[in-house]
């Protein structure tokens, strides 16, 4: 097994090793959460003070025009395009995945009578947002397990909403293998890609995918709550109307028609004004991946997972480990269940090791490359084991509360 | 007519002249365009810088439990709720106008069937959204003229779209007696004061309005598209669902349940994860308006009025006045039609004085008491007279182009 003198020196040698000093993080820290919320890069506070104080101080209404605000959805949209395989115009940086979802999921049903179907797996928003569409449609609704999912996808379905790599366990899809399946049943998928981009390599024109949805706060270190974004290949654009038909994505929007004409392209997927200063705020986590070499993350990620999944059989072995060992069936991120795993989360936070906490039972470890090394998983698993094995999780003040995703 | 000496009298005698210190409006600019953009609060750039270096940077992803984050869109309804009239748990800040209107027409089509009618006249957003809304549902939909409304809202109709201050001319239509037009037929009304909101005092209650939104970048000082707020009265809370049905609005949203149940009151409005850089910059605009006396605002804004309206019509009678003169029949802003209307307002702002363009023809100025005094609009309505008679306006650079309410 890795020593943590094997660990440093890999840390010295990691292609990746100069993106570190590019995050904000704390030294004390060894931050497992950027699954959750990535830690700030260093030019967002230089950015967002220029954002501020020049473009809305001085620019004021102006800077709507010249400071690139109007357009900043499309551009930030063509800068997550690569991370996806996509080409400029395919991406749009909007709303929340809730709303993108939403508008995905009402349009795509359009296509096709039939049941809208969800994974019961899926972060919860994908099953809400799907279930609900379904009864304001008068559609049937189905929520089936992950493993049900490819026999799932038959003729009598017209839009299923599924999870690439899971929330909770990091479990991945086989995406070419369910969309084989659902072209042919004549399936819409949609793709909720929020645990993959940044994290995984993909290539969705390659893989069939021509609906995605994701967030730009875990991977894409966008900030809290920055701006989603969504994709729909262009040759089914022309296609889908969103059911909510906002001024931003109108042909002509400042001809100020009554009539609503929805715009050629990605943009006819905007609706309302959007938030200039966390979507600028995104738009610098973003631009930091465009110099980011995918397959070395993933690689990095790989290994990553492998000496902590191996650390903890060693030292811990009351932690079952929940993530697929195959690296083809799972994202970036590491899961363990445990009896307490809430107070586990909550004694590692306290002794400066940051995961999180999904019920029921999960203690989950982001696996982010850019700001993680060698040296940082070796000592986290130590801790943990410490942690699991002297049951300071038992501790009262460790009562269950809560986390966000 | 006011003399310039007596504008600025009138200034050091103004009773709300103390706010004026609390922007960081550039000296040189007479900023007529707070009705579109609010200029930057003074305490803006360091609350943000806070948000991200501290809450975000050091406190990364616990900020969602101790820094309030997740608690930031129900905690700022709450102090919007004042400036509607409206008690604690029926405004919830969240999404864009546009979402929240989808929301609250598709929530209230559920109680009736019937038509889904909007004003002609509205910001186009509001048509598409409505006349979208009555696609998806299989109504008719109804646009009207703003002067046929009364007799529009008929028993057949289910829900009406109505602004209250128009975004062009600045016309108020009569709450009371459409609210009551409205009741006669059982007709749900969706109230958009994006132009009204901290610009002329509001009781929604007492004017019989139980569905709001509106936006929070204009008279609230909230910064380059910040989140929206809709208002549900807490009657009405129970019997609506939305259509966007995300984990932020669910009962138990740490529970991570795949069944969708919607959250007790105004919570339930809410649908995904919010942008938390925006939102908490809306914050510190709308913290700046609880201590506002909005009836001393309101009387502010009627003598701007005035004194603009009065010069221009002796200096310049080329102008037309498209605004009611009757305050109670307008909003806070003043706006004149002009066939040179677009090249009238670029010449302007060479001339330090920002206003905006509205197609077709519509020159339009906010009247922002907080920031703007007498003798602001004193100048304004002298360099206005000056380009519309000297004719700069027809100088080819100012062509045609664009900009964003």
């Amino acid at each position: 097994m890795m020593t943590l003198q094997e660990a440093e020196a890999r840390d010295a040698a990691d292609p990746l090793k100069s993106y570190r000093a590019l995050f904000d993080l704390p030294a004390e820290l060894i931050y497992l959460d950027g699954n959750s919320l990535a830690p700030l890069p260093r030019a967002t506070p230089e950015r967002l003070q220029g954002v501020v104080s020049e473009e809305w101080g001085k620019g004021l209404v102006g800077s709507w025009n010249h400071a690139g605000w109007w357009e900043a959805p499309i551009r930030i949209g063509n800068k997550i395009a690569p991370l996806l395989g996509a080409r400029p115009g395919e991406v749009v940086a909007t709303d929340t995945t809730s709303a993108n979802l939403f508008k995905l999921v009402m349009a795509a049903a359009a296509l096709k009578p039939g049941a809208i179907l969800a994974e019961r797996d899926n972060f919860p928003t994908d099953a809400h947002i799907a279930s609900e569409a379904a009864r304001l449609l008068g559609r049937p609704f189905r929520l089936v397990d992950g493993a049900d999912l490819a026999d799932a996808l038959a003729t009598d379905v017209s839009v299923a909403i599924v999870t690439h790599v899971n929330y909770r366990t990091a479990a991945r899809a086989d995406m070419v293998k369910l969309n084989a399946a659902a072209d042919r049943s004549g399936v819409t998928m949609i793709w909720d890609l929020s645990h993959s981009i940044g994290a995984v390599p993909l290539d969705l024109p390659r893989d069939g995918t021509r609906l995605a949805v994701g967030c730009s706060y875990k991977y894409l270190n966008g900030g809290p709550g920055a701006p989603a974004w969504l994709y729909v290949a262009s040759d089914l654009q022309g296609d889908l109307r969103t059911p909510i038909a906002g001024w931003w994505g109108h042909a002509a929007p400042f001809a100020f028609e009554a009539e609503y004409r929805p715009a050629d392209g990605i943009a006819r997927f905007l609706s309302g004004t959007q938030p200039m200063l966390s979507l600028l705020s995104a738009e610098v986590g973003i631009d930091l991946m465009q110099s980011v070499d995918m397959v070395a993350v993933w690689e990095k990620s790989i290994a990553l997972f492998e000496l902590f999944a191996d650390r903890m059989a060693a030292l811990c072995p009351e932690l079952t480990l929940v993530t697929p060992r195959d690296p083809a069936k799972r994202g970036s991120h590491i899961s363990f269940q445990h009896e307490g795993a809430y107070g586990i989360i909550q004694a590692l936070i306290e002794r400066g090791v940051v995961g999180d906490y999904r019920a029921p039972g999960i203690a989950r470890f982001g696996l982010t490359p850019l700001y993680l090394g060698f040296g940082d998983i070796w000592r986290a698993s130590a801790i943990l084991a410490d942690v699991v094995r002297s049951e300071v999780w038992k501790d009262p003040r460790f009562a269950t509360s809560r986390t966000v995703t």
